[in-house]
């Protein structure tokens, strides 16, 4: 058994190689099963368990009668930190925004060198579509993450993306809604955030994000409390 | 196939759960595969499975002929940000080393203090090891990447040891080996760190740590130009 998935890890490796060395993308096709089997002289059934092992680790995505896909997460697992496996949720959740708050007042400021214009264009969106849900009263944690992400992504960083993804993802919010005022704060220190970075003003970025994640915080400690 | 592939993950799922509600840790043994195909009612065949996918996201860890482990490793993958994919090594390095001067110099400070005694002796030693290698003429990023990790373990932040894996790890240092000037400063700056938080002084070691990072920054631009 031993031998045998060190062979299907060594194929995996070989796919990961040809996808870099293709240069292909989130979303490209790869050679079918035969081509690879071929290729790598090994059996389709290898193939087949490289290609699984690559699913599980979001790398390849497999969709039904189409074919085998790099995913769009990159590579990046649903769990990259093992948070799981951390017992106690509220302090995973605070320690996060810890995080937060030494990484993301320095990259909403990055950001506002950074942004190009169709990048500006998506967070005034995302502001919209949070303000939208807010007054419809609906659930906003997705775009909010997606706002996040996008400032950091604007950052430049090519590292941040994918952290991004772990840093404002579902471990980082404690189960309870925040109470109607508290999520008022919350989309209008976002306002701010990018008002600033559209105007190209780092320092007053770098500010916004810092009162956001106070704001956050002050999130946090209300929902621990009910 | 789809099907089967959602039977393992469910079951690597229902594993990852057994473990977090035995509260089992790292080098801890799990309950073997007939316990687990009669505990989750599935047959030995997807147990095998479910155990391989776990092996591949260091989860567990089969030593033979002696059982299923918890891997020591955490759940922390060996590319948890799928870096492997950016093709410009340069890049990466150079916005690694931007987030760690985002991050360490606050973890340093808190690290100052939140230490226990026997992880500022640990600190110590590792920079006696570090001194050390570089008297002999030996590499010390081993041991670079584990001074790093225990500054930021020590700053009680449960998030970051994980974190600490991949800012400090292979991705984030250039192949060439900085000068030995350039080597002796990095040394020096560590020691500087240390002292300081063994001080107990967060100020001190937050900027022995900005120090320490800019001669990193030096010793990556060195590494561009030979």
């Amino acid at each position: 058994m031993d031998s045998g998935k060190l062979l299907t890890d060594r194929v995996a490796d070989e796919i990961v190689r040809t996808i870099i060395g293709q240069q292909l993308k989130a979303g490209d096709k790869l050679p079918n099963e035969f081509e690879l089997a071929s290729t790598l002289g090994v059996g389709r059934s290898t193939i087949r368990e490289a290609i699984k092992t690559l699913v599980s680790r979001n790398i390849v995505e497999i969709r039904r009668g189409a074919g085998t896909f790099v995913s769009y997460r990159n590579g990046v697992s649903e769990d990259p930190l093992g948070l799981e496996f951390i017992k106690d949720r509220a302090q995973v959740a605070a320690d996060l925004l810890e995080l937060r708050f030494m990484l993301e007042p320095r990259l909403a400021s990055l950001a506002a060198g950074n942004a190009t214009d169709k990048e500006i264009q998506q967070m005034v969106s995302l502001c919209d579509a949070c303000e939208a849900a807010l007054q419809a009263g609906e659930d906003f944690s997705d775009r909010n993450t997606q706002l996040h992400a996008a400032i950091a992504r604007a950052s430049g960083n090519v590292v941040i993306p994918n952290l991004a993804l772990i840093l404002c993802g579902p471990s980082s919010v404690l189960r309870s809604t925040p109470s109607p005022k508290m999520q008022r704060e919350l989309i209008e220190t976002h306002r701010e955030i990018v008002t600033a970075i559209a105007a190209r003003d780092g320092i007053a970025a770098h500010d916004a994000m810092l009162l956001h994640l106070a704001a956050c915080r002050r999130s946090q400690m209300e929902g621990a409390l009910t």
